[in-house]
């Protein structure tokens, strides 16, 4: 029998929403989905290796939206930010009532076997090198090839 | 025949994705799909019974959410928000033209036979009781469980 | 055999979303997939055709929407807007990394037979004419219509 499958674009960088790809990605793959995550645009922000602003972009453009990103220290809560506290705050809440925090959640989908799949066109557009994502990106690509990946599974836009 | 089925994460908060998310259910429950609709994060802000900053949260950080989040009269519109005035000029907007409110959404897709499902672990990290949510919320369930409802059908992040 | 199939809820009328939502649709054409594209509520921004402040609701919350979309050329960037310097910060990147921009993008999606379907409820709302929109759009329907067309395939919400 084929395994069930969930297909998931992770477009937002915001805390909330990358929380939220990665418990459903995670839970899924705890049920034996094949989960496949695809980061894209600023859902870059997850997969950044060094922390701050750390694009090597090229040009002004590149910096301005390397300002614009943060990295997982610096992600912020899509609906409130105040000034960077909501993450954190979040973050406390998130361990003072035993749930995994983002981290916990990325090192979870990562031992549970999801794929991890970046944009190709985003890493364009942004100006990142392959050295600035985390390793366990398994491949990068386009449109096409994901779709290819998620056929015949249920597909969502976080 | 197996039943059509729509299955939505109503992840967000902000008045006009909850009207889509109403919207949608009701929609498809008018030519009988199986709808569930599953309520995380600040999307719970369509379930709380309670007007204000209602949550009892034993902590200070939950104390600190319930003033993020609101209740239904009082849920932002996710563009722009003008001090709440935006949530009430819509509202305004949808009754000058006939056409159905959040409020009447919500009963709509209840009267439609919608399924209602509340996010378990948001719950949890919320610090929410289950007496502080309408008591249509058939099941608190967590992603595995939601993964098998929405199983053969299409599934919506909103 | 029959076609594989996409269909997108464009509900946002952000840039960045918009952009997203146009790469898939193009994306998914070019490898013969059938797409659906579904604008509603903030998504009109894509397809209306004057520029400016140019819906011609009858009454005052018409107007004051009208001011809060603004067309083509003044959408807004989802994360961070920096009044209006984002998106055409973005267009700049684009451009000088060889990538499409938004109304190359809409190009490419016409071109490559997307389906552009316009959503009845958001059009009574905020009061849009059918002239005000791209004559590209192929139908005005309803939810019961797009969950018809969309069938069978997968379906996103951004």
């Amino acid at each position: 029998m084929e395994k069930k499958k969930l297909s998931i674009v992770a477009f937002s960088g915001d805390f909330d929403k990358l929380v939220a790809a990665f418990t459903l990605a995670s839970g899924a793959a705890a049920v034996n989905y094949e989960v496949n995550l695809f980061f894209t645009f600023w859902g870059y922000n997850a997969i950044k290796i060094k922390k701050g602003h750390s694009f090597t972009g090229t040009g002004f453009l590149a910096k301005f939206f390397n300002f614009l990103m943060g990295g997982l220290n610096n992600v912020p809560l899509s609906r409130l930010n105040f000034f960077g506290a909501s993450p954190k705050l979040m973050t406390g809440m998130m361990k003072a009532k035993n749930v995994a925090t983002l981290p916990e959640l990325i090192e979870a989908a990562r031992a549970l076997k999801v794929n991890f799949y970046a944009c190709e066109m985003s890493m364009v557009i942004l100006g990142i090198k392959r050295e600035e994502i985390i390793p366990d990106i398994k491949e990068i690509l386009g449109v096409a090839k994901f779709l290819e990946y998620a056929e015949g599974g249920q597909v969502l836009f976080i």
